[in-house]
């Protein structure tokens, strides 16, 4: 018999099992796949006690793992962010969130609502000192040798001066590090053209910057660079405002969907490219996982004071299991530590440069 | 013997035959593609004549529907847009330019460098009465029963007020009806979600405004859109920022790009899937054609006196050619008379809703 580590020995991970489209019991499948993978993982699960309890009760590789919290109230898809924040304090999330804040847990995953849970994080969390706008950081399929782009921001603030996109450049350099193994991480600042006299003031003054930085805090800048390299080799994180981020990924999905839908036609078309499609299904399988969203699924919220891994709305047992191992990688990295040390001594730093920059203006 | 229109009685088309990544060989290839196809064009064409001669003289089809115009010069992609405008003068892309300007040609097309042809536009052909900033529209391929949606601003400025977004709709309504015979195009403005409490200020107020004008302009405003909708079939007509537009296009591109090659690594794995490829090929060639930006080559510049098609830098003969169908069918549809009419009608009435609107505030 081998030694299971006991509950305390393990990294706590604490889920928020509602406010997904398909309902707790694919959360509790996901976590299930991700207990069955995972010996040093457990759980503090948030929702309805009764009915998560009879979820786990049926998956055997959960026994032992999982504490229950039990909470009546649900944030639902629609629910604005502003009313949730105060009034939101017997959901699911705001439990999950504050077993972070109390030490309990080492994490908090959720597949709800990204406004309200964001809004949430920040009010009990709180931003880490240094820290103006938190971000949202995704995984992208790209050409890199690892096969995924970090890109941030993608959707917590619609607005990014200066200041708050080197501190993206310095949170996802962190990032990639401690949650892709990255050492020394090329660092790119997403803009329309790649020459230095091109784009938003902001964006300039940003460059110079992150430039400025890059030799303390050990990454490669690699300048500006364009909406074509976010699924390219150029750079392993990319920099951005949360507004333009977030339509760049829609638009990126929403392209892919379209292409994998008339393949998916095409192949129908004749009796001929029907037998084609039987042939290439194994090769197809493996281009379709190379790039499924499902396996690098989970944007992470970095700037607050513990890690919170958001899973998509519409993830399945497979989608909410990786964006567990995401949580669990983090955690057991000493992520939020880490990055919470890199921002505090880099901080004044920064409002050093940007003080010196505006008085040689 | 069929009657031929003679060179007064076509729509001429005035061609930078340099600039492009691949010389005017490609360039001329693709005029005389179209002019193959279509007995009702035909051309001015500028860069060195005795060059240019050359190449056309090869291409029966040429024969007697080509005027040169000789020019020592080129913009490069490298030079910047701010000089090319204060020295630009003896080049091709200036002189294909002037043609357009003098009503000697009916519209423009040229592969060369974007930033310098639209600042030489401006200069050149001026803005329509009423415009602020002129945008570059470009279709994209979508799930619509047309099969590609209009968007715009992508790139001709990195800034837009409400008021150039409300421009935007009116302007690329006025493109969908001309370019593409939608009677009442769907319009969508783009945002990080479609609630109409979300994203920035200025797009809160442009909602409000080009709601306000859906009548009289005759299009339906489907309110907000998110990048997904790019690619979807909600709007006919994206309206955006330049600088969101141009990371978006980018971003698909891309995508669209590394899902291609992606596709070829897959066919190429094993024996099997190798002739599954085989058998395939038609189905795959037939997608492929669905969503060859070639096919759809061409940025229109609106908002100026007079049409001026930006095709792309690397575009082969099929995609020079495509450009200049596209310059062909907004001349002869009337478009830059009838935009010119349209804006100079809504001008007013935008100055109007603007000031009722800001002494409601």
């Amino acid at each position: 018999m081998t030694d299971q580590p006991t509950q305390t020995e393990r990294i706590i991970i604490s889920v928020d099992a509602m406010g997904g489209d398909s309902g707790p019991s694919v959360v509790v499948a996901g976590i299930a796949k991700s207990a069955d993978k995972n010996p040093k993982i457990g759980f503090i699960l948030h929702g309805p006690e009764q009915v998560l309890r009879k979820l786990v009760a049926k998956r055997r590789v959960l026994d032992g793992r999982v504490v229950f919290r039990d909470c009546p109230d649900v944030v639902t898809m629609e629910d604005k962010p502003s009313q949730v924040v105060r009034s939101g304090k017997n959901t699911s999330m705001w439990s999950a969130l504050e077993a972070v804040r109390q030490g309990e847990a080492h994490g908090a995953v959720s597949c709800g609502n990204t406004g309200a849970l964001m809004a949430m994080s920040m009010l009990r969390l709180r931003k880490l000192p240094g820290v103006n706008r938190p971000a949202i950081a995704i995984l992208w399929p790209s050409r890199n040798p690892h096969g995924f782009n970090v890109m941030l921001d993608v959707g917590a603030d619609v607005r990014a001066d200066a200041k708050d996109l080197l501190q993206y450049a310095l949170m996802g350099a962190s990032y990639a590090r401690n949650g892709m193994a990255l050492g020394r991480p090329r660092i790119g600042l997403l803009n329309v053209g790649t020459e230095e006299h091109k784009g938003r003031a902001e964006l300039k003054e940003a460059h110079s910057m992150i430039a400025d930085f890059s030799d303390q805090a050990n990454f490669e800048f690699v300048g500006f660079v364009e909406g074509s390299d976010i699924p390219g080799n150029k750079a392993d994180v990319i920099v951005t405002d949360g507004f333009t981020g977030n339509v760049a990924i829609k638009t990126g999905e929403g392209t892919a969907n379209l292409i994998g839908d008339l393949l998916r036609e095409a192949f129908k078309y004749s009796p001929l490219s029907r037998l084609a499609s039987i042939l290439a299904i194994t090769s197809l399988n493996r281009l379709k996982k190379r790039i499924d969203p499902r396996r690098v699924n989970g944007g992470v919220f970095l700037g607050l004071n513990g890690t919170v891994v958001k899973s998509h709305g519409g993830a399945d047992a497979t989608g909410v299991s990786a964006a567990v191992k995401l949580a669990f990688t983090l955690a057991e990295s000493g992520f939020a530590e880490k990055l919470a040390a890199r921002v505090a001594s880099t901080a004044a730093l920064a409002q050093d440069a940007a003080h010196s920059a505006s008085q040689s203006e």
